[in-house]
């Protein structure tokens, strides 16, 4: 995997033996936040890596903080018309839907201020891997002002609307246990970089066709109505339960080499 | 705010000098219990009071309980035909619908029962505080009825269908810590009503459009396909994040004068 | 409530005084492994059920495990082609949602494996209780599979699209008090066939039609934006809740000879 | 139906022996042009229209034109904000969806320019009757504006979706046959006042049940998922088609007493 | 194909050498009105015809009437409760969904009245042939009735909502080209099952895993978000069109032997 | 509007001064069929027009067809696995998904053949001008195929789900008036491109947030149920109808200046 082409700045990429790409967040300084250049790097990034054969993304930020979301010292600057923060706001959604639809597993590596559009960015991801540093709030209500990266969206569906709607409306902050109780994240670890490229890694050895249902069709499925996402549930299910790549593991597990689901 | 046109005998209303309207269940000795004027007089409040300027509800019952649901024995007087209850129904959901997607922040202060259609009223506020009295309960099934109120559509958002399910097929109670873990309130304290009032001050400082999209948009957006809910979420936030209201806040943040998100 | 008309070799009825239909899923040599003969017996089984009078139904399996999902050496053997596999997956969803929205409350008494696609059945009932021997898995991810029996609709619903992500890249396992916090079952206990029984009968005394709208409005409505739901909820309600069967139930409240809902 | 409680001054209201209402718009001079206080007036009057027991409503305006839709002169000297203008659309979906989902039928009776927002009011009646003068237009593109009183809903209901944006980005206008085989209008007749009397005396025949039935659950049906507006569609017939008043039309049919339907 | 398990007293059945299903409605003398045991048969004939291999349907009705609609003399004999006629209108869609979404075409050779649930069946099938006996309408409201087998969805599908509601309020009857022209049908014959049987044999042609993708793929994304819809679409054009049925077709239209489309 | 970083072989672009660009499919040779490189640069190309400032895009083909659809001697030749297929299906979505969402009016020049996929381009553009010459079919279902770039969306909006099923079934073709009729286009004329460019000019005479709000808010609110759509619509208009851009448009209506509607 060449990334050559990509003309980045506020990002970095790196690649290893796996295929498995770390995609990180290069501005530590301003903790982080999203300004427009990096939504639209972002973008880039996310409509290119699936292609591109990525088995599985890592992402991650540089600094003691994942993201603290939109950048507002630029948006004070810009002093933005309605249609203009509209327009911006489609941007962010196309490289969030990109992350969330495009058939690769990201595992997000989150550690300090997961705020406001950061906490869109994380949501957008697959699995999220919070470390005891971690903490997570929506402070849109304060600032005045409301999410426009998905948080509507992917923020109530991991935590439910009433919780989402307490956080933005007191600025309440979760962290800890709490946060994974809740739904923030799945994992809570001392290391979370580490732990997200052990799950890379095991997400990694599924074939890619399976993780790309995964992490594609099941959004979709959210989206319809459940006797309709039961016949396109089994119409995927048709395509990818008979590839060729799972012939193997399917045999394995007929001949009982395969390793079985344990309880530990 | 002037309440002197509202002609209420179920319900009472005060507001104090931040624009903070308490609406009292005022029939203690039916445990608050729903009838048809109550619901009306439901109505007519949370038509209005959004129109009047408030700037946030406490939703209180006197008594030592919130509210023990329909008035059953109403119910069982009036002898209703179906399409009766289902015009009374409607009533319900106009109340609980202008409640939810009405645009002003709206707390529940819990004690004692909050049972069937108490529940429903119940979540029809965005934030629940309960006390350790609180208990509630969907016991429609044990007496041969079905909820009309929007449990089917809240109370399933707050615990999951499938506790929800549960809770109606047997008669489940939950309460206490219980309580909170599986969504039915936000908080749990010693004094409901008190804290309802702290975090209602709370929110009635974020600008009021901003506080209506929260208590709106969102709503709306659950109702959507994730893609086309990020388009509305765009929109929303190009009108809440561009308003005058909040330029004074994000120069505070510019100028690191307003107050940091910090994890406690 | 006569069986003599079903020919079944994998699943075995049995039916008590009360009306309680207890499914025993019938291969334990295969941990219950779903063939697709036993789909088919689930198929007849759950469409005609409702229509014999069944009040409610436990669903078990016969050995140590409930069920270890599709049957993977057969879906070996026959090398099916995407057309086929899509159509097997079909009657797995005719079967599942028979169970679903069939109106008859079905108890699900697990233990030892809930994986794959017996996760898929286990769900598709309405109510799940584990002992301590349950655990539950989506392993499909490994087997380089997708799921088909509804876990993208009935799983996500349960623990959450993220959660079910997490458990389809990683292999993730859940039990015991975790498994029942992530919302896997509702109950957790020593003997789940046992308490199965309890729920089904507590059940059973409620009203049949009652019992029909928890158990098939309910997910429909799920299926519709809330606004819609709320209509769709206040004519079902007008139909129960004016049912002869429930004016000695109101009468009986009405005369305070009702049991109250007590919070223990 | 007695209106002395309204206080009007853009509709006026009157009421025939058979409960038929008649809505007019009263602004001639303005072409009966839709000013924030006319939507008020309209809220109101809907609210209560179908609680007062109006069989059926004729909506007709004074003058030549039936509406030129929004007020133009009013939103250019009012100079309002984005939020302001949003505020303002609500107040138009809450009368306008009053209309639709009250379940009273409503027959718009046309003539001149339905245009606009007029359209968008003409197209919340159930039955809508154009005249040789009436024509159809959604000018919006053209002044540099976009629909806010529901054409992305209704309008787009009526002529697809694809004929509206043609509408809208070329200012195309539609009538005679061309707009009724459109779908704009169901019929073109001389006198489209004197048709509409006789349409509303001919649904005012109905039971009320019936129509509510009509006038409400299509349109909540048609946001639903086909399947699941199938259940919702048996639980309105449950009740619709069980009342006491239609006893006697089946009987009525019963005997061979009943008009046949025939063609003509 | 035999049909010998199949007890029928209603409907007829009968096969042809191409695999071409007759089923003809069999209560001439009633107008072929649908009593529930109609209803009945048609859910065995249609939950058992798609596993048998019909390859497409014909559906026709004795005597000069396609189908008048719900055996209204049944249904006052009945006198039956809201819930009794709820469950019977779940046994109506049980079939006319079974019909939609089967996956086998099912062409109705219509004739004479097609009125009420006979036009509720009729829009069940997927191709509709009219002759000039043929007249539609709904007279459920004057009867004093709602429709209860999917009017509100398939009829409002064909006309849209509007023509539908003017149908029900005033028992507006279609027929000949107007009624080609709203959408009623798809075609206007001198013999409708002579057109229906041409039909039925050009579809029959088609490999039978495109035609159950035309006739149960659409139905189903109609009812999903359009960007969803699109991902489900992807999924079945990727098992059909690579299904090796193709294959000589594609190899005959590479070397031009195949037919081409022209325009007349 | 410089194209100079475009690398096409298949498609060609040109812009005049008032910028509106002309998108021309270049394999006469081939009909225009789509193979999957032509569909890649239509990603490309629509991924940038919008935010490059066209202000309209007129889309046609090179040759006497508009297009022939999907490219079957490719297909064939290219012997595609499923999950092949339905990835390159993906590309045709997010290219037409683009299009009908990107925010600019495009209107396709129609002549010859506009069959299978060359129907699913000419219905992601906002209008589509036919000349006599045009044909439309859906020839999938002969071909042993199915649709996989939108029809079962696109085409089912425009003609009505019946209407497109009879299409694939049967291979149907329509043309001239009664193509028109059923809505596959909306503009039947002599010369097409000249049409389509006249239609070019007007459109984008509106302001271009007015055009980005009828070529995306629309579709978007097609998928939205009503309630909620019209929520959203409020919020676009409120921006929209605030723009600066629209103030002299209101002026000059207010002053009487401005051009009116009129019925021809």
């Amino acid at each position: 995997m060449n990334f050559d082409s990509f003309q980045l700045e506020n990002l970095a990429l790196a690649v290893d033996d796996e295929g498995i790409v770390t995609v990180s967040l290069n501005r530590a300084a301003k903790r982080n936040a999203l300004n427009a250049a990096t939504v639209d790097e972002l973008v880039e990034v996310f409509s290119r890596l699936p292609r591109m054969g990525a088995r599985a993304v890592i992402l991650r930020g540089e600094g003691t903080h994942f993201c603290a979301g939109l950048d507002l010292v630029e948006h004070h600057t810009e002093d933005r018309r309605p249609e203009e923060f509209m327009h911006l706001c489609l941007r962010w959604h196309e490289a969030f839907n990109k992350m969330e639809y495009g058939g690769v597993p990201i595992i997000a590596a989150l550690k300090g201020a997961v705020v406001g559009g950061g906490l869109e960015l994380a949501s957008s991801a697959h699995i999220r891997v919070a470390d005891h540093s971690t903490y997570f709030a929506l402070p849109e209500g304060q600032r005045g002002l409301f999410t426009g990266g998905g948080a509507t969206i992917r923020v109530a569906d991991l935590v439910g609307k009433a919780r989402m709607i307490d956080m933005m409306l007191t600025g309440r902050v979760y962290k800890g246990d709490e946060a994974i109780s809740v739904g923030l994240a799945q994992y809570l670890v001392e290391d979370s970089e580490a732990k997200a490229l052990e799950i890379a890694r095991a997400a990694a050895t599924n074939p890619p066709l399976s993780n790309f249902a995964i992490c594609s069709a099941i959004s979709h499925m959210q989206n319809m109505s459940a006797l309709d996402a039961a016949y396109a549930e089994s119409v995927v299910a048709g395509i990818v339960n008979t590839q060729p790549d799972s012939r193997g593991r399917l045999e394995a597990f007929a001949n009982k080499t395969a390793a079985r689901v344990r309880p530990d």
